[in-house]
């Protein structure tokens, strides 16, 4: 029997596991909650559901997607408040003791890009900047087919970018005038509802309003698009790269984010830089888990 | 005779050139107006310098630093109106047909970047982020030593990120919320009229006011630089690295600038990024000399 190997995805409301084959293609999976009661409980929650996932199957390593800033021993060195008790886990030795493979660990978001680079949109690109914009905003420059971590684990942590703008939402950092509190999903929905006056709406509605023809929430929609795309400019024209995919839940939204996103930064970019592509992540809801395959296959590698 | 190699610095206002020895001393210079009649002039001028500063010298190579996007073959591609007729023009084949040498050419920032990677503040970092100060403001990235390019020539340009104020200048690119309407030498003597509504000082007299106990100036040069700190806490975070360096005119003021851009980097950067060193360049006014010869070691290297 091929030995396979573990996708996990750890989020702040749900764990996903999944065996991998080797075109990236989801081939069993299983999901459940995530235990608010600290790192530990997590791990015990992530070895479950590996177990039931991969019965009877021979696992060769796990890949482990999470939130927060990761040590290079696979260690939770910060974390917003989105999972309690998280930063400060010791992922790779708590999850290579409760599995019993090799185990590797990276940001949830570098995680996605990875996959991007391998197999979704960035594959042909020597250098990418992954974007993902959901509930936060996070990113990944890719070199060569592989994220960078940077010696403190933090690079393409976008969020934090200044923008000319106070926002509607806070950062997750707590600031008002970073990328994150203007252009994330609760930054759209919370501009929708300055708008209008109304409820909060989930970005669903709000975007399923634009399409109903609402404007209000169309211009909340274009209005984030619009400065993520300037601010991108700046961080295009920093960083350098052949092409910039942008992924996440409020990409999903489709043309009428990526399109003014993409405008707005071709408008302010540096001349050299305005034919570099701006297109959508390919790999879908399966990326967090196609991507922690692939971490997986890179740690075998290492591990050899 | 051991060969030599020269560093050569083409400024808006001036051409410098300078035979640079091992140590990175510079052991003969020459200087001279920078033509505004167009790029072949401004060839024209270098290579009569050089005739000049090396004569009777062996030659090996010739590094140049350069205002503007340089592609890789050592030719303009972007440049601000700062050198008139300077976009397009080829500097590597043009100098290298005058000199007779093997000629490497790179943006001015990038070339100032490698002297302090090499022989300056950041000789110790694996990878360093550098900001220099001045008219403009420019960046670079070094990994391992040598300042990255990106596939289009621009990274390490930061003067167009976004920033939360709109700046009593214009940035070079014409915006005015973007870092470099804020933060560059022009930006604090602007902002220092605005307080004071007298006339337009040069920046030295600002600084000098300054040192003098005008609030005044003391402000202007302050908002500057916690408004810089802030936005390179957003682009450390996205960028990683070991160690800041701040060069250029401005960072010439002092602790008076340089404090209070690493206060106001430290309190908004990400936690695991606080204890990364913020530190003044090394290298002074030889920099872009000395780092445009070790430049010329680079193509000298290449080319065996």
């Amino acid at each position: 029997m091929t030995p396979v190997n573990l996708g996990i995805d750890v989020g702040g409301t749900k764990i996903a596991v999944g065996v991998v084959d080797q075109d990236g293609q989801v081939v069993a999976r299983g999901a459940g909650p995530t235990p608010r009661t600290g790192g530990r409980a997590v791990l015990d929650a992530v070895a479950g559901l590996a177990a039931e996932v991969a019965a009877g199957l021979p696992v060769r390593a796990a890949g482990v997607g999470v939130p927060g800033v990761v040590d290079g021993g696979g260690t939770i060195v910060s974390a917003t408040d989105t999972l309690p008790g998280w930063a400060g886990t010791e992922v790779r030795a708590g999850l290579g003791d409760r599995l019993g493979v090799p185990v590797a660990v990276d940001n949830d978001v570098r995680v996605m890009a990875l996959g991007e680079a391998v197999l979704g949109a960035a594959r042909a690109a020597e250098e990418a900047l992954f974007v993902s914009v959901g509930t936060g905003i996070g990113g990944a420059f890719t070199l060569g087919g592989r994220p960078r971590r940077g010696p403190h684990g933090t690079a393409g942590e976008l969020a934090h970018l200044l923008v000319p703008e106070a926002g509607d939402t806070a950062c997750g950092c707590g600031r008002r005038d970073h990328l994150e509190a203007v252009a994330s999903g609760p930054a759209i929905a919370a501009a929708y509802r300055r708008r209008t006056g109304g409820d909060l709406l989930p970005l669903t509605a709000v975007a399923e309003r634009m399409r109903a023809g609402d404007p209000d929430a169309r211009a909340a929609v274009t209005g984030a698009a619009r400065l993520l795309g300037r601010t991108l400019a700046g961080v295009l024209s920093a960083m350098d790269a052949d092409l910039v995919v942008i992924g996440g839940g409020v990409a999903g939204i489709g043309a009428a984010f990526l399109d003014p996103l993409a405008e707005a930064l071709r408008a302010e970019v540096l001349p050299p830089l305005r034919a570099v592509p701006v297109v959508a992540a390919e790999l879908g809801t399966d990326a967090p888990l196609v991507g922690a395959a692939l971490l997986a296959g890179d740690v075998e590698a290492v591990a050899r």
